[in-house]
């Protein structure tokens, strides 16, 4: 059997699939840990692609991987969460190893365009994907290409600046919209609220977690809700500049953080609306949920593999 | 002979001028005002482009037209300095005229095209063209592909929130890039800071305008330097957002403010190296000022024709 070879890696588990060709139906699909004392990541990833391929042939291999990489390139300029995955040839690695093409794409790009092959944005041309979660991450669909720039660095939707004096993002900077819509963002306002003396439900809680925060928002907690509709309010305004730049016909939400809901969406949308230059950004436009799971990397990488929209170089492997 | 017609019209004038299709040069140009009482601006340009081709055959024509405009459609829906142009249906108009292909391009994605095509952009894949004059309009060239979205109203660049309390652009939203860095901004800003009593040299000015400030900079005065500062870094902030989210391997400036080189230029590079998430940004990225002068829309209307990288639908005209 022929099979296309999908992974998405994390910094905790990496995760590979083997798909059949001809029908894309799911042949195995196994995870492991990413990181283990005494083994190269690379080592066990190609380990596990043999032994998800054994007696079968490889057509090509897609990798999702986190961190800053060059699509074209085929290298992993730095994936924080990975020790060692500092200017990491990782297609060659592979195409050492498996003599296929092999291609390499960001995690969140990987999830764009899994949401836009197979789940929420089937049929859209002009596609934003947004993950709210720890961070914010982006992948961005435009004429059913995805966006990578000149050294497949764009798309970094969480890190612009809404606010210039604004919290600190993990970045480093200022103001980001991940620093405040983001699930620690929304967490750091809360615990900064309470060490100012905030009367809150939440200041009984040690170890404060975003479930905590969700379900005094719902028990009526008026800081809760007041975190919600500040990350909202944020939100809002962020989604209106990419509106006004990009004029999508879908946003596509994706994250824990988002499956909050309503606390979440309803200030998003209200101040996405005032914020907008025209009421002509909303007209064909659906702003949803994600419809994709855990496999969303999994899914992406097989929609790079089987769509011809993304042009990058699938390497040497002759 | 056979002829490429373009026209770039404004508030004020509107451009015709014929292109050889062979060769594409320039065979005739005029320039007349768009608005006269007692006459359709519509029937004055169709006048024009009947004068200019007299005793030839016109190919196809591109318009670049200000305001909001959906290419596909070849609507224009509101051109806020033009009387009675709102939902105006002008591709049909001029097929009918003409009967040939008609294109329309919204002015500041003609300005990109013509800077990529003919201008400092020519050989880049992934350009980011910045006017910055009274507003800050923008267009946006992807993997040689004129940035549009699904109805063409993408590219509002000028028109992002980078300081949500700030002041007020003149589109009625507070915070904008253009509210913060534009001509119109540093002429208000200034203003401003002299009713606060500043002291400046600009005080003992009458009507002043932005060639007083930069004057005024130029010798030193600390409120007009100030004004620059200001702008400057506001620019370099949304310039690093906009690096981030497009991963551009040029940014060309256009429009009379830039033309302060480095008054604006330093602080701006300054602000925009603080605010990067990484230099990878810079890494293949020049930033560099527009090459065409008042062209720019005829020569970005007359690049629509002759590429092909452009997909929209030049109406029936059969």
């Amino acid at each position: 059997m022929e099979l296309y070879i999908v992974s998405d890696i994390g910094g905790t588990q990496m995760r590979v699939a083997a798909y059949e060709t001809l029908n894309l139906e799911l042949v195995s699909q196994k995870r492991i840990p990413t990181q283990v004392k005494g083994e190269l990541a690379t080592d066990r990833l190609i380990a596990l692609i043999t032994e998800i391929s054994s007696g079968h042939t490889i057509k090509s291999i897609a990798v999702a991987a986190p961190g800053f990489l060059d699509p074209d390139k085929g290298i992993i300029y730095e994936a924080p969460n990975i020790r060692g995955w500092v200017n990491l040839p990782l297609r060659q690695i592979l195409t050492d190893a498996f003599a296929v093409p092999v291609y390499l794409v960001n995690d969140a790009n990987a999830a764009a365009l899994g949401e836009w092959k197979f789940g929420a944005g089937i049929g859209h041309s002009h596609v934003l994907y947004l993950t709210i979660s720890t961070g914010i991450g982006s992948g961005v669909i435009i004429d059913n290409h995805l966006l990578l720039g000149q050294r497949g660095l764009a798309a970094e939707f969480g890190h612009v600046t809404i606010l210039p004096d604004g919290p600190m993002c993990g970045c480093g900077h200022r103001g980001h919209i991940e620093a405040l819509s983001s699930g620690t963002a929304i967490l750091n306002y809360v615990t900064e609220q309470l060490k100012e003396g905030r009367t809150s439900s939440l200041a009984a809680i040690l170890n404060l977690t975003g479930k905590d925060i969700s379900q005094a928002a719902i028990a009526g907690d008026a800081l809760a809700n007041e975190a919600y509709l500040r990350a909202g309010k944020y939100l809002g305004i962020a989604l209106a500049n990419f509106l006004h730049m990009l004029n999508p016909s879908i946003v596509i939400l994706g994250g824990g953080v988002s499956q909050v809901g309503e606390l979440l969406l309803a200030p998003m949308r209200s101040s996405l609306e005032e914020s907008l230059l025209s009421p002509e950004y909303l007209i064909g436009l659906e702003i949803t949920q994600a419809k994709l799971g855990d496999d969303v990397g999994l899914k992406g990488a097989l929609a790079l593999l089987v769509t011809e929209v993304v042009q990058v170089n699938p390497g040497c492997y002759s």
